[in-house]
């Protein structure tokens, strides 16, 4: 019975709690695993409130909230708002304070926090419930009047931008409390805030609330509860600003998420030299080290250590100022660490001598320091090694191949205070060259052996083959995915971009930053990973793993990095299902991927091998061939150079499989378009450039993409298989030869028929054949086709019954299916992202629904005929982490990816399996 | 017990003759039926027999001989031998005469006989069994010796050009035993072969053998059972000569089908003049009329009818020489019809006043009389309303709706001896023009008011434009599937091809036949219905059909082929499901569709509606705006023209459902692109050339086809979209206001992700609303898409949460799912179907396996969404026969094509449903 009645009670808690989750005095209705409900924030707070953690009393208000709000015309639930003052009743009985109350006020932050940190994006006010009565009774409780007119004015201002939204929204507006107040400063000759009199402040807060009657026509709410709504109805809204919208965009996180509004106690950091705020992580973010890191600021609120104005202090300083509270710190963030067997980044507060937690979510970081902390913490028993292989994003492996700064003669140049300032991570990897202010510069700088930085106010579509030429690129506005950002990362290259303090001036081909100008021709080095912007000179080397791995001059033992690297690189490998291989069309790329672990190729494109002097002009001469007599005559002068390529690669491989695709190219990309070069062509064939010409024009086509090319080539022009045939068969059996053993599996392209394939393979088989049987030697071979149009997917039973293997080709399987050319949709699929039509670039991750759908339907046909088919995929997809994820989901056998993707591809190949199995 | 053995005999019969089917003396093995085994030839042989036919006895060797001849390395099944030697005896037996016998010999003819009927395809060899000593026991059987020479030599020519392969391949060569029989004729100064004497005869065998000797190095077999096994092994390799592979091809006929032979004694027709040969139709094949319709030669063989040196009598005349064996042949003919219900068409031959039937099967006929039989023959009580609707090729009905010649026109232009010659009948219909030789000329001509006829040996591409400019076309070379052939079927042209005895001399701008000689200028006529061509005019008229429905000049009492089309469009349409839409973009051709019986608009192409003076230049505008104030401001000329065309549409429609697609073609496509246009375009908007070109140059695309066009259009420039929704619903307000009902149903292409519909479909709901809500105007309408892209249909389920209908866009979506655009794939379709790799082509029928995969796919899961979606097509397949099967199979809705296959669309449906029930 009694049990019962509890179980009701308990119930009725849960329901009557639906919207709104009070934490505080050690107890919380949420805890850490309700992030979805509650938001990161909000779950982190309840669950630091019952383990005991001093946190300023509060409440959350579930996302869900957010949901209906949105679902419902901006409309909240009706019980919404009785759950929220009886929350809030709790928190004044907790914290000693009513709301609104003359003597005694409670003050309070409102606050998003969706399920995952959006850092900035969306609103905030703090110091809410302060009004002309409330104020003079926080007078009368900290006895101080600067401080409390101080938070007012402050209070207003949040006031008046977030919630009556007079924030500025352009960049070239200002805000409109800071010009008043800039306006009063002048008058009075002073620089900082602090130089304000308590008089100063008492009048801002008027001139604020005049300055909101004139703007909005509205007068500032003194009724804190009509403050509370109002802050919480824009918080809610602030959902959907544009700046998060573009931040969900970017980072595909779901608009049906919603955020929490966290209502929470205020504390102040600024209450006087007893009193101060800061950050700290359980370890540091940026090497991974296994030591207590982080900043504080005395007599400060959190504001002041991010504006930066006032530089904070390192963590251990706070020991010699605030001795008991930093005790408790450290304890905390031991039990916060341990608790949550994750890195910890915390925000908190000291008022009057008394720590107050405000925060703690998992801790952002760099790659070297994800990889390093996810090691140790295996090490130190507190995660799997399965964990450790689910919590790095594999793409933070790319950063550990970057060049890097000497880091003595990084820290010796920040000593030196060559500092200049810092900009947006954007493209990882350390930079050191000259200066030059546009793309014409950089090109000719680099021709002639200069390495440059490209620095520009941004960048445009025409900076392109500049910011080629550069060893980095520096940019003045424009955020993570600014123009230069996206090309950068895309090019590899290392980045800084959207450094505001930077004022380049082009007319003078120099730029300063506060107060050091730049010139031209001057050297700078920057640091992509850490934003970081240095005055001259600062070394750059190969990443460690680089140097241990493809330079070999570096032993893997003297290096931590590659330690490191080495030990996840092995619990990856064992725990993979996926074999990876690698795409490469020559000897050395093969060597590179080798190196990086790489167990076959995937993906040979013979018609690289056409391109380059003595190449070209005999492919050329295939192509102006009327006849296949004449084709056969240049592909006789082609076949002792692709030959010669393949022998090098086998050689390589020692026996891997290595996947070679015929000639998939449409031949017009073999001929020249400029008149010179035509005129040139001709010449060099004995012919007239009118016969050439008129070859372009027979070759033109209305659609490319879908012309001829791929088997069609092989089909028409049976002659061309054939001599690719012959030179992967003859280079085959001449290694084979040597004692090196040959695995090669010939891949026939575009297939959409089986009848297209059947006769390819034909031809492959027949030449094989009489190779090996006039060299005398017997080679193991397979022939299997590309999976690269729905049709092939869709019929992949017939076409099964050909071929030996499979490799998906999702380039073209993703154009096909979505009937969308990837070289002109960069007009319009820009506008699919910002409207969210399309959540992801189908290009760079695998379109699950379709695309996706059809590799199910290609690996399922196709091995009802061959049960034990051999699947693959070489698009650029295969070697995206995502797309990965799914390649093992759906039971390829490998994917191949580009050789430096290949560490990537095996983490990535890993975490599927961990993370199917959690 | 009795029964049981009887049943073991049948069974170990059965058994036994598994290879080979005997068949004579009114007892077969086989039956009809067994078409698939026996080949149409042999089966029918069998029926014969077992009616008390009277047929020569004989065997066939089934099919799956072939099958495993070709299988087996060209060997036979090992009982074969003894199979062909037992069923030989009961042929001894049945004929009296011992096969080799020197004094009764028995001769057989060795034919082969596939499933369906490819004439002329593959070889025979007749007066097989003859050599030096049998021929003399036929001599003393028929107490003829020149008649045994004669034979024996046509004999050696058979044997040596058909089984020693000395026919002739090219047209270049000659045979060689012709060569020989011409320098006999020469030497002796004789003309006719019959004016050769025995004597000649047997030098002929003599030198025939010689020629055999000196050309393969073999001598002539004299064992009977030699020739006789080398004439089954010819037969058999002529499955695969390159006619029968070519005419596979055309005819879609499988390989796997293989063809039988049939060895039966000969009967002579050339025994003398109560003998003689000829062919007949149970119904006159050209017009349907239920009258016995056919030729014969008396004193003659079967290939002398063929080969058209003697001209053969009409089938009355039989009865006033032979009266016995023609009125057992009528009694035969009638036998026949009733036992297949279906008119035959036979072979006879009369040995001495014997009657033998040789052959029957189905006739061909034309489409006129195929409609008239299979109508005829229903209302005789021979055969059901299905099966009349199964018989008629629904293509047919094409001829029906082609111009004619008037029939007393033609009568009295034969009467005259204007029959110039007979080709082929490669493109139905009649036309009558002023002949020219080239294609410049006919398109001049043309211009100037001309009606032409264009006269070339062969065409070629250069001549398209002329074929287009010209009523008809005509050309000496080339057959069925030539160049011409199949442009003109293409075009809907008529065309008369491959007339071998026109002589044409482009330098005198003259043509001859038989001494006849035309010039440019002068007046023909050409029948391409029956490939009549006629010197001099012959008046055309549209067909009757066509004056009844649209002209509406003909009564449609008067007209029988009216009545006729009418009672089987009645009999269609009761029996169809699915219904019958048109692609329609204006009013008139609406009213076309109307006539022929559409039940709506499947596709009204609004782009069409933006060409032509008036519209084109207000797109333009459109498309040179730099921002959607200047679009919407060019948007605002379109309007109103667009919605008058709609209004126009709507008006005709009377209710029936419109379906209107948005705009779909890249913009690119409304811009000019020679220079003069540019500039013209330019002054006339008031901009500088450079500002079109920029455009111009922007809006190109390397696959335009996977580009900025269908729904990204819209989403991009959403005031097109508003613009073309503004335009439907204030026409639709203001027909619905003048009392006609309406019912749009607007359809937006190229989805290939649900957001983009929801997106477009958002736009036309809003504009929707507003017009209706400003007019004060109900309109009933859906919102539905385009499947043209193989995401759409993958993702069916997803894309009818948003859609109302779907219409498959099969045109873009073969082009999608086999990677290949119809405007390029030219260059190198041709070269899959001469090789067999695909068999169809996919542009124009449905590729089931793979297209029609995606199709099913697609109403599957849009199904599983909305359980009554609307499903119809409304690419160029909802028109072809085999498509609208597949269609109504899947499960659609609706078919939509253009006007003029409107009736064929209904009798395809109706055809589909017919043959489902069967």
């Amino acid at each position: 019975m009694e049990v019962s009645v509890m179980a009701n009670k308990k119930k009725a808690k849960a329901k009557k709690s639906r919207y709104v989750y009070f934490f505080g005095d050690g107890k919380a209705d949420g805890k850490a695993v309700m992030k979805n409900l509650l938001g990161g924030k909000g779950a982190n707070l309840a669950e630091m409130t019952n383990m005991g953690i001093p946190v300023p009393a509060g409440f959350t208000i579930s996302t869900e909230v957010c949901n209906y709000y949105y679902k419902n015309g901006k409309k909240y639930p009706s019980e919404l708002k009785k759950d929220v003052l009886s929350a809030l009743t709790r928190v004044e009985g907790v914290m000693k304070a009513k709301f609104g109350d003359s003597a005694n006020p409670l003050l309070v932050s409102v606050r998003s926090g969706a399920r995952v940190s959006m850092p900035g994006m969306m609103d905030t006010v703090l110091n809410l419930g302060l009004n002309d009565v409330t104020v003079r009774g926080l007078v009368s409780q900290t006895k101080n009047e600067r401080f409390s007119y101080d938070a007012y004015r402050r209070f207003v201002q949040m006031f008046g931008d977030v919630v009556l939204g007079l924030k500025p929204k352009g960049k070239d507006e200002h805000d409109p409390f800071e010009i008043i107040m800039d306006k009063i400063k002048k008058e009075k000759g002073i620089k900082l805030d602090i130089e304000l009199t308590t008089e100063d402040l008492k009048r801002l807060v008027r001139l604020y609330k005049e300055e909101i009657k004139n703007k909005t026509g509205k007068v500032f709410p003194e009724d804190p509860y009509e403050q509370l709504w109002a802050a919480i109805g824009a918080v809610f809204e602030s959902w959907n600003n544009e700046r998060a919208i573009t931040y969900r965009r970017i980072n595909k996180i779901p608009e049906e998420w919603g955020t929490a509004v966290n209502v929470q106690s205020m504390v102040f950091g600024n209450m006087g030299d007893d009193s101060g705020t800061g950050v700290a992580f359980t370890r540091d973010p940026a090497s991974g080290e296994k030591e207590f890191y982080g900043e504080y600021l005395l007599n400060a609120q959190g504001e002041d250590v991010v504006a930066g104005i006032r530089t904070p202090q390192p963590i251990e300083d706070l020991k010699k100022h605030l001795a008991k509270p930093y005790g408790e710190l450290l304890k905390i963030y031991k039990k916060l660490e341990k608790h949550y067997r994750e890195m910890q980044d915390m925000e908190f507060t000291i008022q009057k001598g008394k720590l107050w937690m405000l925060q703690t979510r998992n801790g952002k970081r760099t790659g070297l320091a994800a990889i390093k902390i996810a090691v140790d913490m295996v090490e130190e028993g507190l995660i799997s090694t399965d964990e450790a292989l689910r919590r790095i994003e594999p793409e933070q492996l790319n950063q550990l191949l970057r060049p890097i700064f000497d880091i003595n003669g990084k820290k010796s140049a920040i000593k030196e205070g060559r500092l200049l300032t810092k900009g947006l991570n954007a493209g990882p990897g350390a930079a050191c060259g000259r200066v030059v202010f546009n793309a014409v510069d950089a090109e000719e700088w680099a021709k002639r052996g200069e390495k440059v930085v490209l620095v520009r106010i941004e960048t445009s579509p025409e900076d392109i083959s500049g910011m080629h030429a550069a060893v980095g690129i520096l940019t003045a506005r424009g955020g993570m995915t600014s123009h230069a950002a996206l090309v950068a990362r895309q090019m590899g290259k290392v980045c800084v971009a959207g450094c505001g303090t930077l004022e380049i001036d082009y007319s003078k081909r120099q730029m300063s930053v506060k107060g050091v100008a730049i010139k031209e021709g001057d050297y700078i080095s920057i640091d992509g990973t850490t934003g970081e912007v240095i005055n001259g000179r600062v070394e750059t080397k190969p990443s460690e793993i680089l140097q241990v791995l493809l330079e070999k001059k570096l032993d893997p033992k003297k290096s931590e990095m590659y330690k490191l690297f080495d030990k996840l690189m092995k619990w990856a490998d064992k725990k993979r299902v996926l074999k990876i291989r690698t795409n490469a069309d020559q000897g050395d790329q093969a060597s590179v991927a080798l190196a990086f672990g790489a167990e076959g190729i995937g993906l040979c494109r013979t018609e690289h091998m056409f391109f380059g002097e003595g190449k070209i002009e005999a492919m050329r001469e295939m192509i102006l061939a009327d006849d296949a007599e004449g084709r056969k005559k240049a592909l006789n002068k082609l076949l002792p150079i692709q030959k010669n390529d393949f022998a090098g690669i086998f050689r390589v491989m020692k026996g891997l499989p290595v996947t070679i695709r015929t000639l998939d190219p449409p031949l017009h990309e073999f001929l020249p378009h400029e008149e010179s070069e035509i005129k040139k062509m001709a010449d060099f064939m004995g012919i007239s450039p009118g016969k050439v010409k008129s070859k372009i024009e027979y070759l033109k086509e209305l659609n490319p993409m879908l012309g001829l090319r791929g088997c069609r080539l092989g089909i028409l022009y049976p002659e061309i298989t054939a001599m690719q045939a012959r030179a992967i068969f003859e280079a085959a059996c001449q290694v084979q030869k040597e004692g090196i053993k040959v695995l090669p599996e010939i891949m026939i392209p575009l297939v959409g028929h089986v009848n297209e394939l059947k006769q390819q393979a034909s031809v492959v088989r027949r030449t094989a054949e009489e190779v090996m049987g006039k060299v005398g030697q017997k080679i193991k071979y397979t022939v299997g086709t590309m999976i690269e149009l729905p049709r092939a997917a869709l019929t992949a039973d017939e076409v099964a019954v050909v071929a030996e293997f499979f490799s998906f080709g999702t380039n073209d399987l993703t154009q096909t299916t979505y009937g969308l050319s990837r070289d002109d949709a960069g007009k319009f699929l820009y506008y699919y992202y910002e409207k969210a039509i399309l959540k992801e670039d189908p290009f760079q991750t695998i379109d699950q629904d379709g695309v996706g759908q059809l590799m199910q339907i290609g690996v399922k046909k196709g091995r009802t005929t061959r049960k034990d088919l051999k699947i693959g995929i070489c698009g650029e997809h295969g070697g995206e982490s995502k797309s990965v994820e799914f390649c093992n989901k759906i039971g390829l056998n490998y994917v191949s990816c580009s050789p430096f993707r290949v560490p990537i591809a095996r983490l990535a190949a890993a975490q599927a399996v961990a993370k199917a199995n959690k």
